[in-house]
């Protein structure tokens, strides 16, 4: 399917809300929200964990990843259930580029040999571990390369590592990298590899961080073994995800498409994960200077980097595919206002049999899907229109769902009030991540979960974690007299990216886990076996998700007045501003008192000289900037967001007109930036975005924070005054619904 | 000898100087300093870096602990050395109890069987590594015994890793622990394992913290092989050091002597060194929880604690033997003040050849003492009696320096000017400790002895070092701004302490380090062949230590008014207070805080429950102390110094009488406590003791300090009043000088 017309025509309803605030459920009147609990209840004796068990084995018992037979299978799976559970379903095809690896070869040619094993052995105790069909170790979006160089170890592979290689007088031009896993997200390290001149680019897996450290490995234990090997996209997602071929519109089959060449958000350089199995003798062999101490790993020997004879053959080939991408797209059709669109969504594709990451999330939303689909039989229906989306080619680059969120723009930013994303699931506590505005909404239904384990409200078990996890005994009194969970800020590394960033769709992501720490991620482990026994054994925190993912939907469904709450976006955002403001009054103090520091010599002095660490390069001192339009616009966001809590209260007592509810979810929109971010436009969030150099990781008023961040003086005022625009067109957006 | 009569009779000299605040060397005048510096510049000239590389090899040229042949041989040397060098010398013998082993034996007898190898081999790159006579590894003061057990790994093996283990519902009663070195002085974790019912105790040195995390392993680089073994003593010396037998006073041959078993400073447990080759066979058998991330180490798998079928025999057995202590006591009297003594020592023994620990040390003193002769010959003699000190058995337990210091009790409270030690040399930075009335002095010093590799002064080098290692912008301006070092504060660990913590001498501990990283401490490695590649290859640090601790000695020795400034001392005890106040605040804060987080169940509600972590126990409330009487104490300090610095500064327009000088060496005995520490009574000083529980490292304000700390209340308040009295004492004494 592609192009299809969206199911659900535009009709209008005002409906009345009576003393919504004062009912237990925000936007609820008193005697709806009880209703709403009550259909709650329904929901949750529909749900079953033995069902989430047997969902996971099912939709993990082959490999599945995007262009796939058994990719194919899971679509099918998934889009027959959804039919059996009676909504209406379809599935949207896309048609996008997918690398699959034809060559992989890594040697060590120099001073030993030894060529690594690339691949992850089949253990009796995962019965799925030996099967056919598993994606080979490898780093969808690596270049093709055939080369052979010295090889020198860069730590993370981050920025802050090549200045200190820079300090040592090591360069790493014309050499291949190895580069440690974490500390970012992994397309992260050959993008500065190759910014930095080297030839090529090696990920392996630490055992430091991601191995026996953290405990016994597996099979004894969940940790990574010398072989587990972690796959994973390395496209430069935070230029643009999705179709490298198709950007900013959906690749359908007749789309226009440019040439690979001029994607730029691909590599020019090869790149392969390997395990530390076969990185012990590669870093093993290597001379040079020794590593400073933070940047040494688990391995049992003293590590260096390099600059000696040592020196790696890397040969990579791959299948430069197009395949289809089959989006599983259901739907309930809403009673009152089917044009006001619950947007769920989970992926289905995995690197391999992926019964974590995405099954277990795609499980849990299977599990709503059912229990809707039993309390539609009973003749109930939501007010507005439930859209659940299972989406593929989510691992290589958010594929299935950018492409959508593309090709659907409009209509979604007309219609779609919430996307609630989620991408696995474990045991352990509550984590929710998204648009402030939904930030009491959340807590709300947090308060209503029970934990499985303790039989707390989840909501209270994570504010006690919070608390357990402070560090000092101020942090910890501050935690503990919290009654509210924070959402986090969203980056990247899941499909909320392109609702939040592209089409400014208030979002949430949402999942359990902290309990759950394995080795298994990206890796032919990631299975049900591993699942059961370290992941979720009872798979109550499968029905845990969909408690929480279920009551955000229903309560968003059948709300009077969708509960957004623009003032927690106000304090969030006034923090970022602030934290900004701090920031470059740190970096100008640290950079005068740098400099101040190199005048004197005194990192000369204190080398010690027989390691010839050089002094920094010496930095441009940091101007002041006017931050007041941006202060001036936050300072009018409190007053405006104050203004319409006002009205929105006085409203409860009145009719909730329709026109005021499609006002509160269409408001982020405002935030778009109209260009969207320096050097990467497919951005247009002016609060959120991925960072340049995090990947994954969020950067806030990313506009501003990653110029100061990265010394661009003038960008950086030039964004302070965009991201203030972005404020002052809100305050002017929300000024009309008190007008 | 013993008993002996000590050289000098006692006479008294008023002298005068003339405007010795306006010359650049305090306690001189103009003029005199003049003569000082050329003096200096004498002594320079006379000290040579290849001289001091021929010492340290010919005294680490064979094994020489207490009690062998080749210790003997070392004191004679020495003896010979000083005699040739124009010195009065003798030496000064004890007869002191010391342990050797008869009988080691570590075997693993389940689930597998492993026998402990107990040995560091030959290496053809260290020539004197397989020498005879070398003491086997083991730790001196281990009681004999004879136990098989379970095995328990206890991470550091101090109390607050016991806390964790509660609370992982794991004993060690009846067991065998296995601790890791470090963290702590190594005698503090036996002693904490047998208050904890441990039948015996076993360290290792971890690779991640002395071993190959650090760089590459000996001989290839400096660090710890996997062969390598810590010896040492495990006396419980923060009870009292010296012979156990003869507690307060010195060991002479008819010395009164109290049974082995009364001595409260000795283990009833066995306890063993080992190397981390004969650790990782034990610590991989272990079974039970996996111990908590910071505890593991640098070994290829997963730490855990124990409490399955891992069962350890160890057997130990000692010769306990009283064996003589040879002191080597060198002096050249005072023309003017012979009855004023500056005592500088540095022990000879060592655990096996002991280039760097302590023979470095010795060889710069040497080469002091050299200097000087040559200088004597020449006519040249000092105003004050210099008294130089190569002292025995310090490894086992401070054993020559304690038991001279015992012995001679009254004539070195009335005589010592200054006690300056060392132990030890390498190359890097000015390291000094001590008496805080003598900051100034050491800082005068340091900035005219110029560092041998970036041609600064020391003191410019050590300033530089501390503004590089701050770890804030705020602290490394602070660093940046500083233009004086610090005198840190003294613990134990060298022959300072029964001259400062039991007689209440000023003392200092002076010597230069931090880029001589390596694994040869205590180990047959610490070797000329390893000196000479990695502590001080050109052996200049011997010199700048020569020059340092010499222009030390010769300003004392030759100072018309003493430099000794007590508004130095007053700055840190005033600091030693606030520490203290806030201490007591903080933990009053974090106590009522975890009453409340265990009240809301809050470690129970964040813990994994697979874990089963209990929480902590409940502890008591934090009252309030009533600081005023040290509070006052420390005020009236304040201007008691400002005071004596204000007539300090008229006086050197007058004569300085030698009678003001005997006041001010003689005024830190005010601070001794007249009944000691609590349940450690030897120790006397009111401001400085080694903790009880850290072993070497020092507590300040002790007998409050550790009386808060471990929850003492009743205890904390009686100290404080002590400390007081102690500080008043100090008041009332200074007073006499401007009354």
């Amino acid at each position: 399917m592609k192009n299809h017309v969206l199911f659900l025509c535009c009709c209008f309803v005002v409906h009345t809300a009576s003393n919504a605030q004062s009912t237990t459920i925000s936007g609820f009147s008193n005697a709806d929200a009880q209703a709403q609990l009550s259909i709650e209840k329904q929901f949750d004796q529909n749900l079953n964990a033995a069902n989430i068990g047997n969902t996971i084995k099912q939709l993990s018992s082959h490999p599945h990843h995007i262009g796939s037979a058994g990719g194919k299978a899971v679509a099918d799976s998934i889009y027959n259930r959804f039919k059996s559970y009676g909504w209406e379903v379809r599935i949207d095809t896309y048609h996008v580029l997918f690398p699959t690896p034809k060559t992989r070869l890594l040697q060590m040619t120099a001073p030993t040999t030894y060529k690594a094993l690339l691949k992850e052995p089949a253990l009796k105790e995962d019965a799925t571990s030996g099967q056919q069909d598993q994606l080979p170790t490898y780093n969808a979006w690596s270049a093709d390369g055939d080369v052979t160089a010295g090889l020198i170890f860069v730590n993370y592979g981050l920025p802050e590592d090549y200045d200190m290689l820079d300090r040592m007088g090591v360069s790493v031009k014309g050499k291949i990298v190895i580069a440690k896993y974490g500390h970012s997200w992994r397309g992260i390290k050959p993008k500065v590899a190759q910014e930095h001149g080297a030839l090529g680019c090696i990920i392996y897996s630490d055992p430091a961080d991601d191995g026996y450290f953290a405990g016994d490995v597996y099979p004894k234990g969940a940790f990574k073994n010398e072989y587990g090997v972690q796959r994973g996209s390395v496209m430069d997602m935070p230029v643009y995800p999705g179709d490298p071929l198709t950007p900013n519109v959906g690749a359908t089959a007749n789309a226009q498409r440019i040439e690979r060449s001029e994607a730029a958000n691909l590599l020019k350089i090869p790149v392969l994960p390997i395990s530390y199995h076969d990185a012990q003798p590669l870093l093993k062999a290597l001379e040079g200077p020794v590593a400073p101490a933070a940047w040494h790993g688990g391995l049992p020997f003293a590590y260096h980097i390099g600059g000696g004879t040592t020196q790696v053959h890397l040969k990579l080939a791959f299948n430069w595919d197009i395949v289809p991408c089959y989006n599983v797209i259901a739907a309930i059709k809403g009673s009152q206002y089917p044009d006001e669109w619950i947007v769920r969504g989970n992926h289905h594709d995995a690197w391999v049999n992926g019964a974590n990451d995405p099954i277990s999330g795609i499980a849990a939303m299977l599990e709503e899907a059912k229990s809707i689909g039993d309390m539609l039989k009973s003749g109930w229906r939501p007010k507005r229109t439930l859209v659940y989306c299972a989406w593929d080619g989510e691992e290589p680059a958010l594929l299935g769902s950018t492409e959508w969120v593309e090709d659907h723009l409009k209509e979604l930013q007309q219609k779609a009030v919430v996307y609630i994303n989620s991408d696995g699931n474990a045991r352990g506590f509550l984590n929710a991540g998204g648009s402030p505005a939904l930030q009491q909404m959340v807590n709300e239904v947090a308060a209503t979960v029970t934990d499985p384990q303790t039989g707390v409200s989840v909501l209270k078990r994570r504010l006690a974690k919070e608390t357990a996890d402070a560090t000092t005994t101020k942090a910890k009194e501050e935690a503990l007299a919290k009654k509210e969970m924070e959402l986090g800020a969203l980056g990247s590394g899941s499909d909320f990216s392109p609702f939040l960033q592209f089409a400014g769709i208030p979002s949430l992501n949402i999942e359990y886990g902290g309990e759950d720490a394995g080795g298994d991620y990206h890796s032919i482990y990631d299975s049900y076996d591993n699942y059961r026994r370290f992941k979720d054994p009872s798979f109550q925190y499968g029905v845990a998700l969909a408690q929480t993912i279920g009551r955000v939907a229903l309560r968003q469904a059948d709300a009077q007045q969708l509960p957004f709450y623009y003032q927690d976006f106000y304090k969030d955002v006034n923090e970022y501003t602030n934290q900004l403001i701090t920031l470059a009054n740190d970096m100008r103090e640290s950079t005068a008192l740098e400099t101040e520091l190199l005048k004197d010599s005194i990192y000369t002095l204190a080398a010690d000289t027989a390691k010839h660490l050089l002094p920094p390069q010496p930095k441009t001192a940091v101007p002041y900037f006017d931050f007041a339009p941006l202060q001036n616009a936050v300072a009018h966001l409190q007053k405006t967001t104050d203004s319409l809590h006002q009205v929105l209260v006085k409203m409860n007592d009145a009719n909730t007109s329709d026109v005021l509810n499609k006002t509160l979810y269409q408001a982020e929109q405002q935030l778009l930036l109209p260009e969207g971010l320096p050097r990467r436009g497919w951005y247009k969030h002016a609060v959120y975005a991925p960072g340049f150099y995090t990947g994954y990781g969020v950067k806030t008023l990313p506009g501003i924070r990653e110029a100061v961040e990265q010394r661009n003086w003038t960008e950086a005022q030039a964004q302070i005054q965009l991201a203030a625009d972005a404020i002052d067109r809100l305050n002017n957006y929300l000024q009309q619904i008190h007008d």
